[in-house]
């Protein structure tokens, strides 16, 4: 859930342009048509999600989902060595995510969730994805950029260095042709789109070997923490989804907000003030000005009844939901199962349709 | 067969240090006691074997398989496109290599022959081994560092870039742990040693998760081509293996000579008779100082004939019996097949080990 997740849709609106070739899709279109697309979003297994994932990404991929277009959530665990060496929590983060995708509405039957590490397939899909990438290209990939800047051009590890590539491994290998994204992933999602057409022009003979995944452009709401930073788990300022309604009532009363007596929704002059009414927005379905007029001179301490009523209530059946679901020993395990069982099969096909075009695939005669 | 063959013995004998801590294995000890080895080599599919080839690093092969150590022998056909867009060739390389190898006494029975883009497994391996490696380490490589001359920093390719980390999930993932190599290549092997105790140090918690792979420094004879260069596919100065007697006898007669009436072994002063008296040699089992008495003062023609009768009467039983492997269509493919059918489950094995050692294990209940 770091910088490096990059196939979910950041909670950062937009700001830079968009590169000149990336193709959005029109959520509209997607909408109307959902079976001319395939979805492709994951996230890193660091632990569980947060209000902010979830207000941000998750529910969106849970409407797309149930408007019929075909999903794959990856779940992005070499992601978590690209930059630590620590892994011991990868396990229970998995354990935790899937939870959090079931309780949120994430269907299992219709969306396939599955683990990078269990298809071999996507990272065979690398070598020739990597023979069509270059070191510069590598290092212009923003991630790639921030961490050289950080650890130096020398030190910097070859996974984090090539993981624009297994990006775009995780997302072509099951066919990904629309990846909901936020504007600063627009470069990520433009190094798959290069690879795959790069690899169409060399080897494709007139044919599409791999479709450029297109980006559905995800405006998620700019969310802080209770500390007035960006919502984070590393930050420790976030609400979980699967906390207590008393927890959340605890955290939202320790947010930070401002002196100012009379609430009104200003994201420039009143970030903190802003982003609570937002969270209490969507969690009523409301615009956060008809929130501030409701709270209106109640005060910091009137807005944060109003938010932590907003989201307990929001995130009641979710909650059940997941209390449910834990106590199935085999319910997490079964997904991640059906998920690898579906997976493989659709990256195994990938990978033969790219062997076939580069004159690598020989009549070995196996089952 | 260019310089990023790399896992075969160099045909140029080592000049520089080997370095620190590179671990040599001796070979009356491999030859002793050939169970406790695991030989890997291997061959990017380029074309049919040559003289040199079968020299320099085939028949050595043959004799480590003929001793009792298992073999595991790589067709690295992902390697064909790290420097190279065009692969039209690379399916009937794959043949040729392989009726070169069975012709030569490779025994499909103890030497298991895979070809890389078959095993999703290596591929994958590659993810874990990139994050135990850094971009100072890979621009160390000498491959790497020579392409980054040619080409420049920028300009080079992932593949290229990340050869080193491929060649070593050649290695690992079958367990390989003594690789027959030239002076020259041990810095490249050096490079799967540094990840393989790197993974350990990391993720063993004081086991062996990757056995560091060995050098078995082969100190391959410096076979000139017919045109007093390097004997090199590329360069047309090879005799192949598959040549005829009559095409010999006329690449030989064409080889390039000096004046000198009188013929001596004198390596340095006099590298193209000495290379021929070489050939010569190690087809009939003599030393070159030997051949070069019985020529004496017959001059290069004499040689020459000396030359021809020698290298067709060695490869006149590997000339059959290639012939003979032609005529069966099922041959190459059965070959391909079973070493795939035993590669897979000892690669996947490895990269399970891996994982587990990783923590990126998770019961799936997977048949």
């Amino acid at each position: 859930m770091t910088s490096t997740t990059a196939i979910t849709a950041s909670t950062i609106i937009a700001s830079q342009p968009a590169p000149s070739d990336a193709i959005l899709a029109e959520r509209a279109d997607v909408l109307a048509h959902p079976g001319r697309y395939r979805v492709l979003t994951g996230d890193r297994p660091t632990g569980a999600l947060h209000l902010g994932h979830y207000l941000g990404t998750l529910r969106e991929r849970v409407r797309l989902q149930d408007a019929g277009v075909p999903t794959y959530l990856v779940i992005a665990d070499y992601q978590v060595i690209t930059d630590r060496v620590d892994t011991s929590e990868v396990a229970a983060s998995i354990r935790e995510l899937v939870l959090d995708y079931l309780a949120c509405g994430i269907d299992p039957a219709r969306t396939t969730v599955f683990v990078h590490s269990a298809v071999p397939e996507i990272g065979q899909l690398m070598l020739p994805l990597l023979s069509a990438t270059t070191l510069s290209e590598l290092r212009r990939n923003p991630t790639v950029k921030a961490e050289v800047a950080e650890s130096g051009s020398s030190a910097i590890g070859g996974l984090m260095l090539t993981y624009p590539v297994h990006q775009a491994a995780d997302i072509l290998s099951v066919g990904g042709t629309l990846v909901p994204v936020g504007g600063d992933q627009l470069p990520h999602l433009e190094q798959s789109r290069a690879v795959a057409r790069r690899i169409n022009e060399r080897y494709g003979a007139g044919q599409v070997v791999l479709t450029p995944p297109q980006a559905l452009l995800t405006e998620a709401p700019r969310l802080l923490g209770t500390d007035g930073r960006k919502m984070s788990k590393s930050r420790r300022n976030a609400i979980d989804l699967g906390a207590s309604e008393d927890e959340t009532a605890r955290l939202v009363r320790g947010a930070v907000t401002d002196s100012l007596r009379h609430i009104t929704y200003d994201p420039v002059a009143r970030p903190e003030v802003s982003s609570l009414l937002l969270v209490a927005a969507l969690c009523t379905d409301r615009t956060p000005l008809e929130v501030a007029d409701e709270v209106g001179g109640g005060g910091a301490s009137a807005l944060k009844v109003v938010v932590t009523e907003a989201v307990n209530e929001h995130l009641r059946p979710i909650r059940a939901r997941r209390r449910e679901l834990e106590r199935d020993p085999a319910v997490v395990r079964d997904v991640l199962r059906s998920g690898v069982e579906r997976a493989r099969p659709v990256a195994a096909a990938t990978l033969a349709r790219v062997h076939e075009a580069l004159g690598l695939s020989y009549d070995l005669g196996l089952a």
